[in-house]
C-alpha cells in the first residue's frame, strides 16, 4: 500500500493528513501554537486525541506528529509527502518534486508572498529533514491558474516594470478550484463552463472552461477580488494613494488591507456566521456587509459569464459556500435572468457530497461541491512521483 | 435670448462654450498654456481665429476670451456660467449655484481629487471675478452617480476609517454618462437598462437603469476600472504594497498609476489610434494591450448585466467609443451570447448623431451616441437658475 502524507504548513500551525492510494484518510491532525507551548490534535484509527507539548519549531511539530502516530496509530512511513505552497510565481505551473534548487526558488518567491510562502518553506524543510529519501512534492495554489490567457493575467501598468518585478495576476485557491471543478464535471458528466465560488475566510471566484482556469479574482496577491473575512478584495488603487498621502504608513495600510477590511472591517467580525446572526438581529452594518459581499460575487459571476461565452454551472464551495444556504440565496437571487436559480428545499437541506441545489430544470444548475485540498494535493503528489 | 457660458478649466488650459437657450453653440474655444506665453483658439460666427498672448493665470485666460469675443464676436454677456467640477464628494449630488460656502467646500474636496479639483476652482474664481452678479453653477462629474446603491459604492474596508476619510465609490464622467444615457433613451424611445461605455483618454463604464446610475467603474478617484490612455484601472491593492515594499516611493507609485500605466504603460503610447496602427503592423505588445483593453470592458459589461437584471442597450461614446469601429468590434465580439451584436456595415459607417450599429433584430441594440458634456452642463446651469 502506497501512502501520502499531506502537509499544509502555516506560520504557527501545521495541518497534516495521511492518505492511501485508494484515497482513504488514515489519519489527520493539526499542530498549533508552533514556537512555544503548543499542542497536537490527532485523529487516527483509535479516534481523536489531543496532547500538549513544547513545539519550538516546524521540525518539532513533525516530530510530535511522528510520536503521536507511533503511540496512537497509524504507523507513519509515507512513500511521498505533498506540500501546499501558496505562491509558485511564473515559474511553477505544475506540481514539482522538491530539490535544493526548487526550495531556493520557493524561498525567492517570498518577495511576492511574504505572508504565505515562508511558512510553506518551513514545512518543506522540516519534512525533508524528517523523512530523508522520501520524495517531497510542492503543490502550488497558483498552478491551476497558469492557463489564464494574457489578456486576463496582465495588469495595465508599465510593462517593463511588471516583467522585472513579476507583477501579473497569478491567482490562488487553485488546488481547490481544480478539485471542485473536476468534481463538478464528474457530477454533471461533462467539463463545461463553470464559475466556481470558493467562499471561506479567503474567497475567490474562478472561471473554468473545459477543465482549465481562464480567469480568477485573486491577483498578484490574495488581496484582490471578492470580499473576505478580513480582506476587502477590489479597491481603487487611488484609495491607497489617498491613505498614504493623508498620513498612513505602508505598514498601516498593509494592516488595514489584510486585517481591518472585508467583513471584519465592515462589521467588526470576519466570521460570516456572526455577520448573519447580527443581520438577523437587525444590525444594519451587518446587512450592508452581506449586501456588499453578495453584490461583489454577482458582479464576478456576470463578468465570467461574459468571458466564458456561456455558463453550464455555478458551483459553491468552502466554509461559507458549503454551509450557508442564506449566502447562496443572497448570491443567486438576482442572477435568475442569467440562468442560475435555487430550489429552496435543496438549498436548505444539509448534505455531505457534491449536490444539486437548483431545480432539475434550472437553465444553469447550481451545485454545492465540498472542497478537499488535501486530497487534491495527495493526488498530485502521487501522480508526480508515479511518472 | 438667454445665453450660458460653459467653462471647463484644467490646470493649464481652459475650454469654453457659449450656448443659447435653444442649445445652439454661439462660440467655443480653448485657451492653452496658462501660466506663461499662451494662446487662444476661438471659433465664433466669423470662423476660427488663433491669437498668441501672455496668459499669466486663469483670470487672464477669461480676459483673453472676453477680448477675443469683443473683437471677433459674438458679444459675451452670459446670463449664467456653468462650470465643470470633477469631484463633488458626498456633499454635492446635484448641480449647485456657487457662493463662498460652496467654493470653500469644493476647495476642501481637493484632498480627494488633488489633480482635478484645484483647476476647476481656479475657473470658478476667475469667472466670479470676471462676471460679477452672474450666477455661477458648479456641475459635478460625480453627481450623476449619487444614485448608486450602498452595496455598489461601499468598499469593504474599515467602516470607521472610510467614513472619516470619505472613502467610497463616487464615480466620474457623470455628466457624460447622464447625457449619453438620456440621448440613448430618446433614440430608443425608452429609458431601460443600459451599459454606457465612455472610452476617451479617461474611460469608464456605467450601468444605468431607468435613467439612474446604479454602478460605475471609476471609484474614489478616476484611477479605478477600465484600461485608459495612461491609467491602468483595476489593480490588486497588494501590487501597490509590493511596489512600496520593494523600493518605490509613494510619488513614484503615483506617477506609475497616473502616467505610466494603461495603454501607455503597455505600449509606450496612450493614444489609441497609435496602438491600433502598431497592432496592424504586427506589434505584439500593441495587440496584447488591445486584448487587455477589450477584455476588461467585456468583464464590466457582464458584471453590469448581472446587476441590471437584463440589458436593453450597449452604448459607446467619447473619442474611442465614437470613432473606432475596430475597438467596438473587439469589445462586442465575444459578447454575442449576451445579446449585443454589431452590423459590420453600420459599425464602419461614419456618422454624426446617435446611431444604431447593431442589426435591426439584435437581441440587445448597440448604439454610438456622441457625448456633449458642455451641452449637458449648459442644461443643468439653465435648469438650476430657472427655478
Ligand atoms: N454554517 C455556516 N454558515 C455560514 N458560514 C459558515 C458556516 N460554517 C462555516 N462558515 C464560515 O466559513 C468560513 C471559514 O471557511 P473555511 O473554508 O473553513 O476557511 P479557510 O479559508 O480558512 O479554509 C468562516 O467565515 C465561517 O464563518
Ligand atoms: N478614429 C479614432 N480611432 C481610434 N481612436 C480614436 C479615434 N479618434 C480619437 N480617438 C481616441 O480618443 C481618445 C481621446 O478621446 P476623448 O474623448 O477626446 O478624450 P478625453 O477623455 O480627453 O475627453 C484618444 O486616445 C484618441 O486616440
Amino acid at each position: 500500500m502506497t501512502t501520502v502524507l499531506v502537509v499544509n504548513s502555516g506560520s504557527s500551525s501545521l495541518k497534516y493528513q495521511l492518505l492511501d492510494d485508494a484515497e482513504q484518510v488514515l489519519a489527520s491532525g493539526l499542530v498549533e501554537r508552533i514556537g512555544g507551548a503548543g499542542s497536537i490534535r490527532h485523529r487516527g484509527p483509535g479516534g481523536e486525541v489531543t496532547v500538549d507539548a513544547d513545539v519550538p519549531d516546524h521540525r518539532a511539530a513533525l516530530a510530535l506528529m511522528m510520536r503521536t502516530c507511533t503511540e496512537h496509530g497509524p504507523q507513519l512511513a509515507p512513500d511521498v509527502v505533498g506540500h501546499r505552497v501558496v505562491h509558485g510565481g511564473a515559474r511553477f505551473s505544475a506540481p514539482v518534486v522538491v530539490d535544493d534548487e526548487v526550495e531556493a526558488a520557493v524561498e525567492e518567491l517570498a518577495t511576492l508572498a511574504p505572508l504565505h510562502n515562508p511558512p510553506g518553506l518551513l514545512g518543506i524543510r522540516a519534512a525533508r529533514a524528517t523523512f530523508p529519501g522520501v520524495p517531497q512534492v510542492a503543490v502550488f495554489d497558483t498552478a491551476f491558474h497558469a492557463t489564464i490567457p494574457p489578456e486576463a493575467s496582465t495588469y495595465a501598468i508599465d510593462a517593463g516594470l511588471a516583467a522585472e518585478r513579476g507583477i501579473r495576476r497569478y491567482g490562488f485557491h487553485g488546488t481547490s478550484h481544480e478539485y471542485v471543478s473536476q468534481e463538478a464535471a464528474r457530477f454533471l458528466g461533462h467539463a463545461g463552463r463553470f464559475v466556481v465560488l470558493h467562499l471561506g475566510n479567503g474567497a475567490s471566484a474562478c472561471a473554468v472552461s473545459g477543465g482549465r482556469s481562464v480567469a480568477t479574482s485573486m491577483g498578484l496577491t490574495p488581496l484582490e477580488g471578492l470580499v473576505m473575512g478580513t480582506r476587502g478584495g477590489d479597491l481603487d488603487p487611488g484609495a491607497l494613494l489617498h491613505l498614504l498621502r493623508t498620513g498612513m504608513s505602508v505598514d498601516e495600510v498593509d494592516t488595514l488591507l489584510n486585517r481591518r477590511s472585508g467583513l471584519a472591517g465592515l462589521t467588526g467580525t470576519g466570521d460570516l456566521r456572526d455577520v448573519l446572526a447580527a443581520a438577523e438581529g437587525g444590525d444594519e452594518r451587518a446587512e450592508l456587509a452581506l449586501d456588499v459581499y453578495a453584490h461583489r460575487i454577482r458582479g464576478y459571476v456576470g463578468a465570467y459569464l461574459a468571458h466564458l461565452g456561456g455558463l453550464d454551472a455555478l458551483v459553491f464551495t468552502a466554509g461559507v459556500g458549503e454551509n450557508s444556504p442564506e449566502v447562496r440565496a443572497r448570491v443567486v437571487e438576482g442572477l435568475g435572468h442569467l440562468g442560475p436559480t435555487l430550489d429552496p428545499a435543496r438549498n436548505e437541506a444539509r448534505g455531505r457530497g457534491a449536490r444539486l441545489v437548483s431545480p432539475d430544470d434550472a437553465a444553469v444548475p447550481v451545485l454545492v461541491v465540498p472542497t478537499d485540498e488535501e486530497l487534491q494535493i495527495a493526488r498530485h503528489a502521487l501522480a508526480v512521483t508515479a511518472g
